[in-house]
């Protein structure tokens, strides 16, 4: 056992063979370009590695309440993970366009869209087939070899992270427990906080008719907006037209973890959501400066792999993103003054069995 | 003269008055709100600053040779900040929605919008008036005192960074010199090329009927495309339909720089040229970060300032750019191989004094 | 209420007066060196106030379970702020010497070490006056003003950080708890474990009489280091000799953290645990970063405050340091499959009240 | 040629195997020691592969002014690699000690220490074995196998980086052209300078007779440093003392190029010194990074390869560092207003061929 063997140091650097080299006229920044994407591939496998684990857990008809904590930590892993991701963008940028003209043609149809891992991933998240952009008006997967494309439907007919978030927030016990129901509770704080906030626009005195109109449609608006995630009817419209992934009964839940997050057994899950939130907004970062990054490599060109390069990842950026519920849910949070009250029971059974009763 | 006087400490750190503390209701963090937004302005007067010195440099008739490494290392500095501003995001990103209710409505109608630093420094740049998203029908500039309006009139109506680079590009003496007439020489290059790459379509023999005369529509494209930066007529179509912002003469002389950027005269150049599409991007990045934290804060709601939030900062990040004719440029990159070679004379001329001939 | 009277910009944009001005002899870089300081004190404006919030909980006889979800928030802010410090030293870095030179000696005698925030920051964390490295003979705040000197004294005098700590972690519940004794099982596996690796080391068949011998001394200075942790006297001795700060109760009880740290009641302790760490390393990254700054800037020669400039940095880099105790405790720890089991009733007790029993 | 054929990926993402698993105790958190080790590795190729671009260049009795751009080019984006390097160490800890002590034990005596790419890396660019620190008393390359002994012997043999660096800088024609002699014109201003602090301290008025003998001790002993660079017998005993590493010519010459940076002919030179001395730094943190991430990770252990683990690491980011020269050379600076003015003759001889004659 030394460190070559065990990092298998020799199989791993002699696996960059130069395209330009082989035809003979070498380019210096192929190198760079091979090296990049390998170690971009080996994080990805590292990603899908942490995400078999989070996975596992998560397929339990029940998460302990142990394992929680490692989920988060893989979580914390994989976003540190995407922060290198990004931040290495800037070593492939010093591969000036000149220089990747040098070898590109060569490289022909090869393409990042074939990148199966990647694929895997997104579909592991909870990116549908339905979601996705096509390009060049084919399938997502339609350049993928016969095997990879495999493996990506065996993943996509497989219940993903959002499938497994929202099945392990619909089991919160807290959100309905004994007497206490908190969309009861939640309607009516609600109720009354739209109350003032109408009295408010109704009775402000340097406020034009014009604007307090619109301010009180606006207001209109946002009710019925909140009031939807407790009229199951509306809710499922709104579903299906997209405006909702995941369950009502999930997004109540998460809604419960959010705003009484300091909780004890709401400390851990709540961190899961802002780290889910936090990865959403990395891998759109990821992609957003991938989509700048190839626009300076081939400007208007088409990419090597026939993909209208620039403006599909751009899109992408904005489109392909999974847990957007929790950033819209957002707009149900109240502040702390108006917040309901926990009862006493709630405050005790989310508290650590040794400390009992909540003060 | 102590370290407090001189950063007139006492007045910097007694400038931040809380809100919700004069109001009896302290919320937390409104204090990380008030410093993070201090630390964006101190930097953007920072960056003002830079600009201050580089248009400076670039308004007289011709950049001294000397002064242009001092631009350059201006523009190094602008671009730190610029990656500083993103990455302190995460900073604001600590404080969770929850936590911005608690004083979020005190601020009213104050918003980001009324940053008149940024806006200059847009404006500066070269952002126009006319290529700026409106938001909610009004002008950008509408929610500005009168004062900072005036200020970013002024901006609007002097030079900005995008005419001076225009400006310095067109003098390049190298692209037209004695004999040497560069596109003359570029476009024999391209048509070559061109051929070379329809013959290797027509002749290719693993290819369909139906990929060759797919490919062969995309050369046609490309090279309709191409031929316009040599066609006065054409390319003022183009540049009237917003395909181009800068003159041709300017673009000329820049693809001149990419291509040629290893000579000694070209160096400094091209660094530059570099710098700001590498600006351009951070630029980008910054705003898309800045989107993505909009819609995770404050969800679906509007913004503070009335503003839509999310999706016009979203829109921006794709469409306030202003130095994206360097990107389009690389579509016209010719390989290093197929690169028409510089005439003895034009390389003596780009080469130092003391070192006279080309190699 | 406007974007800039909110935010004081009047005041806060006119606080920087360029002495190289003052003096008609105006250097460019001096504004980048006055906006990097103020940035750097407005961000130790906000460390501090978090501290405010941390040290207020930590104060109270018990750490309520509900407060300590918002400490960790707190210290995940600060971390987030270190990493932008350290960050931007690279924006000041593109001052060269030769620009600073311009207007150094219009700043003598100020000097970085006259920040009363930063030494303030320090003291609150828990550095000592005895542990700080006095410069140029003198003791370190000899070059504050009197008021400020007075403001270390007392931040020296109150409870630091590392003591309240230390206070917390004495109060642990479940490190002896009913008929359960943390010690007790955890020396019995250390035993256990220590006379495996006796073992292992003297049947080993491929080693040298030589080595073996090496091997087992080093295994004895490791069980006498572990031992220490159980005896009362010896512990003492190290910690006379600086080898621990805390307490041994404070001790053990992280150390049972770090073993448990997936039970319900460890889980956020023994993030605070690791964010104490992470902030140890992020300040001696700072200092170090600063310290190769300071070479750059001015070589060899002395500060502008008459410090030995790198020198003293680069040792503070190394010395001071607040939350060793947590690093060396890892010495300790024994792998998962060595580590004793913890009683039902434990477990039970770490538990959230409404799932009730370990599993 | 696909993506994953051109990447070679089968090999790659094949080439990691838990030693945990193949002892039936599979630890989770082996495949990330073994991944990031991975990337870590390939990105090392990535800079030797850099590194032999740029002493190929270098190797040449002269260095053509085409190819310094490129050098300059290599030069960055090793740094970025560097940067990458640097911020992924979060990544790796994220494993806590506990994860790791799951299957530390299973590498021994792997270690670190044996990247031979690493051990190639800094003797190519200059440390020397003289320079390195000793660990256990042995030699810095005993742990490696025989084969990459030799490489790092070899690489040990041929010049260094900074050898090449040095006769490149001896070759700068400027220092002494015609009648121009850089060092005369430098020493008087230098003289000047040094009368003039004197003169200062001499007569000011708030001065106490204590201070000022202290004062023009300071300046007596900068005096002695500084003239030392102008004395060739007293510069050789400086250098045998370790004070120095370039010849005297070499460092009057980097100092020509600091100095007069803004020259056409100083540009690219003067980047490409900054870039050295921004690269040590990078190395420098890289190390100190390393030795805290390793203290986090076995405390006061030794390392698996028996190192003295944080130490070792902890001075190394002090000593083996290689172009402090640049660094220390700052201290001879003078502000540009007493900077002795080029000839016109030297002016011309650094400008561009077509431009001519200095302004």
């Amino acid at each position: 056992m030394n460190y070559s063997s065990y990092l298998q140091l020799e199989r791993l650097l002699s696996a960059q063979t130069l395209e330009s080299e082989r035809l003979n006229t070498p380019a210096h920044d192929e190198m760079l370009f091979i090296i990049i994407h390998q170690t971009y591939e080996l994080w990805f496998k590292q990603v899908l590695f942490e995400l078999d684990a989070v996975q596992t857990a998560l397929a339990e008809d029940e998460l302990d309440d142990r394992e929680i904590a490692d989920v988060a930590r893989a979580l914390e892993r994989v976003l540190l993970i995407f922060k290198t991701l990004i931040g290495q963008v800037d070593i492939l940028e010093t591969m000036t366009p000149l220089d990747f003209l040098e070898f590109r043609d060569m490289l022909t149809p090869a393409s990042g869209f074939q990148s199966v891992q990647f694929r895997l991933l997104e579909s592991r998240l909870g990116l549908t087939r339905a979601e996705r952009l096509s390009y060049d008006g084919r399938d997502y997967d339609s350049r993928l070899t016969e095997e990879d494309r495999a493996r990506v439907r065996e993943a996509e007919a497989a219940p993903s992270l959002l499938d497994q978030i929202q099945a392990w927030l619909e089991r919160t016990p807290f959100v309905a427990m004994g007497d206490y129901d908190f969309r009861t509770a939640y309607e009516s704080a609600l109720d009354e906080a739209l109350a003032a906030d109408a009295s408010i626009i109704e009775t402000h005195p340097h406020m034009s008719e014009e604007e307090r109109k619109t301010q009180l449609e606006g207001l209109k608006r946002s009710t019925q907006l909140l009031r939807a995630l407790f009229d199951a009817d509306r809710f499922e419209e709104l579903r299906a037209d997209g405006e909702w992934r995941m369950s009502r009964e999930a997004l109540q839940a998460a809604l419960f973890i959010m705003l009484y997050r300091d909780e004890p057994a709401a400390q851990t899950p709540f961190r899961l959501l802002s780290q889910l939130m936090d990865l959403d907004e990395a891998m759109s970062v990821w992609r957003h400066r991938h989509a700048l990054m190839a626009m300076r490599m081939i400007g208007r060109r088409v990419g090597t792999g026939g993909s209208s390069g620039h403006e599909y990842l751009s899109r992408a950026a904005e489109r392909h993103r999974v847990f957007t519920d929790l950033f819209s849910l957002v707009t149900f949070l109240l502040p702390g003054s108006k917040r309901p009250p926990l009862p006493e029971s709630i405050k005790t059974a989310m508290a650590y069995r040794y400390a009992g009763a909540a003060e």
